[in-house]
């Protein structure tokens, strides 16, 4: 009997986050790296036997065209965040995943980002037959690569803010605007996210754009019994405030103001150096802390794009709280980490857990994947040790 | 019928840690602060109905000859850490508590604190003699001030580690040795603590000396029906520590090195300075880390003494991880906290969870009162999340 | 013969700076304050023999009503940056200047500054008026105290970037466009100058709005046989810059970015929270990196209102380097200052040494104050050692 | 006419410094790297005509057998400091380098570094005996290379304190102790220096180590026309300290407290980790903070073996100063360098300065060069400007 396979299709492919995550997932099929940062691979979670690594197979879409093998070195000598031999080693196997990277589409991403994009990449096509030309794609991957099942993981670069809210509540209603261009506000990620789920592709969105936040598209995952996760991976700054936060709420200690500096140089910073798109980031980054704390204390997130430092994000954080006797103190923190391998383990871990939550029947919302993001669909729980516990115990009911 | 009222007796009353908490005491019971620090406030401990404020009594064991408001403006004036005009207008509850304040003892508590105490202090005495000298003080504090129930909470400062280990594990093996001076290994904080028990009050152990760890002391506790906690309280590097530990271990991120400096400069920082006292402080500290985190990495705590910080402790802490594909990162945080600000509403709370505990009859060690603690007796779990659930199911359960 | 007494006129004589100066001189006279912080006490001036502080005189003009004393109380109670008892023993001496203060004007100040503005302050003359009436003011001062010499001070809050381009280089075509209030660009800052020059007086522009800038208004100060300087103070993120900067250059460590994030709470930062005032005090604190450096790093300034902070200002500077080999490293810097107690003992030593130029008569710009400002008027020295050396040179000279 | 070719002789030669130092020479060389760094590339520097990268040789003394090649792979995969490539790329010259490298000594180097060494390193020789085969490599090394002039440079760890206190005024007195083993203090470093120097080479004490310190071999420097300058490479946190101290100085800040951690992993870092070695260390690291300041804050110097930074040296400064009315303000920085790195470009700028000084007839102490040390030899000037301007002016004057 054929060996189980699991497709991982990553929107954005040849992108930091895509690019680490592939070179990750061969280093590790070829024994070459620990297992560090898998969330995975922690003894609570072995005991459910995740696809192991060797059994994933990677494909994806994308608007910029470059060589895998070629990103992956620019990621090791711009920023000296891989070793390049672990690279030159996992050459051949990025080679042959590089015809299985297709054009993506590039509906109502912002100039920013269609700036970027190569000419090839399709500017005329509805929202409609965008999505018919993905799932295509989605279908062709499973057939030629024997492929049980497709997990698509969002992990393209911000997108403006779409306007969500004219949006209607069901799968429906909302279906026919995609053959109507002007009056369809859905971004790409949202049409991913169609797309994957029309195909019975579970869908996980690494991002803060639109995606399969809305009602409709939540309906359509349930009608087509799949699943569906987001939003935007919890890797750095905001994964320490769902940390710490709740330290404050305990101790009864008020946070007067809280004020975070981000600070960094890849691609996704280049992207959310434009207003439009750096709004969604923002609110989804200091969204939590009012959840957290009783009190709303005033705060500040501001992210800056560096080019000297590519992958290495550097967080400041200054927080001012009252202590007893109305004293005032300060807790600062630095945090100085690589965005995309932080990034990257998340993303082989969503997808595992995806893969057995399907096993398990699970459809809809996979709520409790929550301490992966920043904004978990469905969930109002932001304290990181709350949602941590979610997936223990789901581990547990397994 | 008269008021229930509950006693505060405070080892080392005229300390930084115990002015601060009388002072705030006293501003409580006069509306002059807020709740900001105390945990007892929060709305899932208030339902219990801690006793108020104002039916707390403060007395308290001290070596040294000071009057306590003379001591809470030297800490307004040298460290800006209590508003002048808020000990002003608790001058006179001050000097009504200054009298209640009696003599302590120095068995075994290093030449460092004895060369702070004043001449009158008994250095003679034999421990059992001491022992029933300060079970005298209790009961007439208890008989003057018309007390239900006094907690004697340890806010001395640090002794020099004891030999605990020459212990007997039984209070009747242990209780003769209280007559045989150089047999006697026990220090003054474990004297205070048979004297506390032996008289059926609560006691709390606030700091790392011994106290009332020793296996023969806590079935002293049970012999009587009484209870005790400690030790050591979590107010800073530590809670931290034990915040953000687990989140490396929850994300498997190897943490390499933990490196945490201290610097301070109140009268615990001056006693910390001498190596031996400092010793039982830095294990303290120290020991945590290798509980939570599966790995061990190489730990560093240093404590110095700087006068200029009065009591403004700064903690830097450098902890290094390894991330996915073996790149190491970084996380920087820095602590600025008034140390006896953090500690006095924890003091605060203690006594009321203590007395709370009391009315439901609990004995021996008070293990839901972990989250207090740097090293909680009889608790392994260091997480501060679990601890914390561990004082909120504890409520729940009431 | 009666004693020398020199005025200092404050503009914005009731904000935090001018308070803290102010507060911090009537402490001085009365010896309740040591000299941390004032330059001009230092030996290598104190030979000079500058001004004693009992012969200096206050008064000033401002916007707001509010007493000194209740000002000064607000600093101390919200902030912790003075002490209480200081104010107390001073104020008396406060409300004896409080009637020497005069109403301001608020010409082309924008809309932030007119909203914080009393409604006593005339909105209606014309640009010629208001310097008549300003004149008027400072006559009457130096008649009134006897007063020798007068300084005139700019530490009122930024004003939007002024439209100096258009200006005429001379005052003789300048002056006419005083009478027409539609073209005349000059914003209040200039109008005080104008005041002050033509009567006399020394000017000093403590802020970074337009003052004594423009080469007419220069030309005047030489017209008058009188002298002037600025602007904006350099008393924090900016003098680090001009400290550490210079050590990058002769190490020859190129450096790639330099980001600086300022966060404080006080007025000034309000003021600065509306992004037309804000703008003119980034470009003051980020031009003299690229003078410094041969290199142009990237750079990245942000001023952020906290409310909480108060007086106390933050900065996070993190800078990003090239060592040797092509290895990048970083340096950050956390300034915890307080703003105005930074800034008072510099508006003391340079209105004794704009006295002491005056001794010596000199006129025109005061270049050898350059390492008081940030943007030092006809200097292109930024470096603060060489900046300092042209300071200490001049006393030689003396 | 051949070309004029100096030596550069490395003590310690397959250390850390020196490993990274001959790695960039060679790629200097070969056009790999630029030239971040490098003072001596400097306009200022570059008009003196330095001689070129092409025309220095490399030798050395070591104890311990590793080849270069493996030396440098070993920094740039431990430790990511230095790019795989450019090694590979020189590793037919860096192999060529190998066998000029001879066997050093161990006289008076304390257990830790002897614990270090290889077998084959000489135990049993006499100090006479040591410096006169050292003598003979050095000799053998010119002849060989048809070398115009070595320039000796000690980079090897640090030593314990020698008592240099018992030490001959004179090198007539000293040299004849060089025969009586048990009478010589003399640690290696000083027998390094004699060789060289009795050789007619330059010598330069990269380290605390004792070096040429004494008198007397200062004098003999003199006798035989030659010259030599010390100790302790200026890299970092003491190379901040000599520029942000001299602010505090002129600003009129009083600093009370100054404290300074640093925590880095390599074998330097190991050998420091011996308290004896560690005392000179520090010494050099705190000396000069009395000297610039007024003052005599209150310091704290540590120095900690982190093994996990390898090369990466991270320092954490916590500077508390007064501020006018006596409000206590803060300023930390955060320094991550590579200690190597940082420290090889410095060793080669020490080499051409002293060949230029040889080619101007200048003998004895190298003052001109204080600004490269922190505890320059004949110097009391630590302010970094003022160092750096010795050196221009030694430049100028030219």
């Amino acid at each position: 009997m054929a060996k189980r396979r699991i497709g991982i299709w990553l929107i954005g492919a040849r992108g930091g986050v895509a690019t680490t995550t592939t070179v990750g997932l061969v280093a590790l099929k070829k024994g070459l790296i620990g297992e560090a940062g898998l969330v995975s691979e922690l003894p609570q979670f072995q005991r459910l036997q995740p696809t192991a690594w060797a059994d994933f197979v990677v494909g994806g879409h994308e608007i910029r065209q470059v060589a895998l093998a070629d990103e992956a070195m620019r990621l090791a000598t711009n920023n000296r965040i891989l070793d390049p031999s672990v690279i030159n080693r996992c050459k051949s196997e990025l080679a042959r995943i590089d015809p299985r990277i297709c054009l993506g589409t590039l509906h109502n991403t912002g100039s920013t980002i269609a700036g970027l994009a190569d000419k090839g990449v399709p500017r005329q096509e509805s929202p409609g037959e965008a999505v018919e030309r993905l799932r295509g794609d989605l279908a062709e991957f499973a057939r030629a690569e024997r492929i049980e099942h497709v997990v698509v993981v969002n992990v393209a670069s911000t997108e403006p803010p779409a306007d969500a809210a004219s949006l209607p509540e069901t799968w429906a209603e909302l279906r026919p605007l995609l053959q109507k261009p002007r009056k369809c506000p859905l971004p790409a990620s949202s049409l991913y996210a169609v797309a994957a789920l029309e195909e019975g592709c579970s869908y996980i969105n690494f991002t803060p754009s639109l995606g399969s936040a809305p009602a409709a598209i939540d309906q359509l995952a349930r009608l087509r019994n799949t699943r569906h996760m987001g939003c935007d991976g919890k890797t750095g700054e905001t994964l320490l405030k769902s940390v710490l936060a709740p330290m404050f709420a305990r101790r009864n200690l008020p946070v007067m103001s809280w004020v975070g500096h981000n600070i960094f140089g890849n691609l996704d910073g280049k992207v959310l150096a434009d207003p439009l798109n750096k709004q969604a980031k923002v609110a989804s980054k200091d969204r939590l802390l009012g959840k957290i704390l009783d009190c709303q204390p005033q705060t500040h997130v501001s992210i800056e794009y560096i080019k000297s430092l590519g992958d290495w994000k550097t967080a400041w954080d200054h927080i001012h709280f009252t202590g007893f006797l109305g004293t005032p103190m300060t807790m600062q923190f630095i945090w100085q980490g690589c965005d995309s391998v932080l990034a990257a383990p998340l993303v082989l871990d969503l997808v595992r857990f995806a893969d057995l939550a399907r096993r398990r029947g699970q459809t809809g919302r996979l709520t409790f994947l929550a301490s992966f993001f920043k904004s978990p669909y469905g969930v109002e729980e932001h304290r990181f040790d709350r949602q941590y516990q979610m997936l223990e115990d789901w581990a547990r009911d397994h």
